[in-house]
């Protein structure tokens, strides 16, 4: 089952490092991780994806809060959850074709050239509009990993 | 100036912890970090922003490229690529009046309670959208941190 941890860390030198770190040296996988600043400058929230049972998830969270960069940690389940990706791919193929998925799929074109399109799309689960672009030549492929907020009016801190 | 990385991984343990770690040790600040999978199932792409000046990026660029899990680094300037940045933000203020400012910036509503309304917005540049919301109160706010493709109908490959 995939799980979710919300990290609130301070934003100082090393600190991805380290929690990487915490990851890697008990050979827990990362499956995606997106980091960017918060509304207070000194805070960076990390939003990590994991693929780990209850009792290792339960394990990593209390090693997340015990470092001395975290200033929080959430644990969200995607039940709770509202969590949204974002991916640009760059297609090769009819750029008619292309447009034609997009406005099924509300992706949206924001690059084209002679033989390329490039499409943005965001979503909860982008894997099914991915799906959609398969009959295209994928150039290339970026995908910022998923971010999540609980649901409901609570926040993290 | 900012400047981007984009680096094409081996999807191996450890991978996010030895490039992080190549970034502290000397000192150099990582502004922002995404990465996720690609359409190669066994490869990550990650896009590191870094506020370095011209030496020090040409520094970690080589760094990068010499590392083990290392495919492929490309420098990317952000005139030569299109760049574009999620934000998932709960916000409590009039939810008419938040609904005017998501009208006016292509913000979109994702979920609303009888207090706050959490919005979803993708852009290159999200600064300008956030501030157009600075009228409401931010309950809370996670950011996928940038991700760019190069112009063109080339590849990081």
């Amino acid at each position: 089952m995939k799980r979710i941890y919300s990290v609130l860390v301070e934003n100082r030198s090393g600190v991805l490092s380290r929690i990487a770190g915490l990851f890697s040296r008990r050979g827990f996988n990362i499956e995606s991780l997106a980091v960017g600043v918060t509304e207070t400058s000194d805070l960076s929230r990390m939003t990590i994806v994991t693929d780990a049972d209850e009792r290792t998830f339960e394990q990593i969270r209390k090693q997340l809060s015990k470092m001395i960069d975290t200033v929080r940690v959430k644990a969200l389940s995607p039940d709770e959850s509202v969590s949204r990706e974002l991916v640009l791919m760059k297609l090769r193929g009819k750029n008619e074709s292309i447009a034609a998925v997009c406005e099924k799929t509300g992706a949206k074109i924001i690059e084209e050239t002679d033989d390329t399109v490039t499409v943005e799309i965001t979503a909860s689960d982008v894997s099914e509009i991915l799906t959609a672009f398969d009959e295209f030549e994928i150039v290339e492929t970026v995908r910022t990993g998923v971010i999540s907020l609980q649901k409901g009016n609570s926040s993290i801190i």
